[in-house]
């Protein structure tokens, strides 16, 4: 693990959230996990994604954050989310619990659909949970504007989820020797 | 509050500035407030903006910056903004003193008016001040090419303003016990 | 050469990688190489690359890495990737003896051909050795999100693998002398 | 000036080039320069450039860099030039001396013209001196693809030619504090 031993980092919240008459929707960047491999380099154990979160009003600028439903986009489907079209629709399916025992247990699905004038998406996550025989369903309508603001912070987040931004690093903090230039030419 | 408490970090002015026959116009990334949690993590306690300045002209290439107005746009503002096409417009109402016993004394409206033929668009300011009994009004012509320049520059500034560049930072300042990945994974 | 003389810094793999029926693709971006001037000054040895790697498929979910083949895009060959239209193709020709005795003996060549109706491309690498008699094809169909991800990605990377995050860079790291703003101006 | 005065950065130069058979073409980025205010506070003095560079062709990939002759594009020339359609074409003029007593002695145009085709551009540097009686012009064909990169590399670097890399910037270096989240928000 990566984790440091003296100190772990602060997170650091900064949701984007969009709050609408029915639910609440907030989109937040969580990064790769890395591996220390013996040669003392670092892989990606697991991809980041960017974290929607969904939340139902349940009255006046009211929203009830303990009923919220979770759907974690991977690095293809937010290039299918930050890809779309004015008019174009797309659909998600998850299930947390794939290639275990539990496979089939829950199933997600998001669904983002423009509305047919091109003046934003309607944004929909449905969770069915066969054990505890739960339905919940959210749909939240994102302007065209707010559509904006997701697919340029999530164009700038796609790079840091995959983990890009380390191999084009140019600063290895070695602060007491003075600056100099990284190079990862010889891989 | 996140202010260090050794030294206040100097501030950098880089204002992107349209000087044109009846008015200036100039455009400034603010960043968020942070606010530390009793955890040790941080949230953003009020988002950044990017900050229109308008200012008039009292003569040839003289601008009178003591009749300057303001107008921030949100995140969302700016989205609108970025995704604006080459013949459309848009306009956002403010009342700086919204939900306080202020409500309506100040009205503030910004349009982004496209010329009919692509080439740019008339960016307009108007503040209505009832206490003052003042009705400001500037008009700012852009160029496509300065219009690029807006869009380019708050498509990089927008997840800086969201506080974005901090939950994908890869660079916990730890100088003296070497460089390590930092990874959020947990949250 | 920039290798610091105390500890190399630490390679770090994130390839996106794309696993199909036939065979799997994956890309990661290879930083340039410096060369130190006398002057004391760097300038750019040899460019980054975005290295494409094709392996081959050997049954149900499992591929041969030992049976990969490399193709390294330049910097104007990703730009002819990252503004290929949803209906357009292009190909690519690498010698990698090319200047060399040995020029001719090994001919590769990438493709990249759209799908009729939009929905993705073809991505193929053929290798021809002559010296081994071998002849290598591997074709990877990507999804038009797969690809949003690779544009997005080797936009994000083109900057780096040209070596302007250097041209650009802000951050001398005089660590223990207080922060101060770079400027090249000089140049 | 921000000029440390213990060692000066050093310089990286990574210049985009293309060689074609009458002339070569190179783009570097120039970063702004600040002054420091009595606050301790930094502005822009000067604004950064994309330095163009055209160099004669002497024979079969022979070229005189002593030949030279520069164009700086502003900000606003850049976003000119990264809005440019695929069938658009723009011009720009210069006057190095522009308000000072040499004024018009010295005129430089650059010309970015699109093929009938959309596969590319002509960019032309034309130098007219009075004062030496000279009038150099350089032509370099640009494929769409050398286009999209500088596009892609402009785009990239606008934003740190503006200052705005420094206006968001989240790093104060003050190594030996741990690390704090800046925040700007006072200003």
């Amino acid at each position: 693990s990566t984790q440091p031993n003296f100190q772990p980092a602060a997170k650091i919240f900064a949701p984007y959230s969009i709050y609408k008459g029915k639910a609440a929707l907030s989109a937040d960047p969580l990064l790769p996990k890395f591996t220390k491999l013996e040669s003392g380099d670092y892989k990606v154990e697991r991809r980041g994604v960017i974290m929607l979160t969904f939340w139902p009003a349940i009255g006046e600028r009211k929203y009830d954050w303990d009923k919220r439903q979770k759907f974690a986009l991977s690095a293809t489907e937010v290039g299918s989310l930050i890809n779309l079209g004015a008019k174009d629709s797309c659909e998600f399916f998850h299930d947390p619990s794939m290639l275990s025992s539990n496979a089939g247990q829950v199933r997600k699905s998001l669904s983002i659909k423009a509305h047919a004038d091109g003046s934003g998406y309607f944004v929909s996550l449905s969770v069915v949970n066969n054990v505890l025989h739960s339905n919940d369903r959210f749909v939240v309508p994102v302007t065209a504007a707010e559509f904006a603001v997701m697919r340029t912070a999530f164009s700038f987040a796609l790079p840091h989820i995959m983990g890009w931004d380390h191999t084009v690093s140019k600063l290895p903090i070695h602060c007491n020797e003075g600056s100099y230039i990284r190079s990862n030419g010889g891989s």
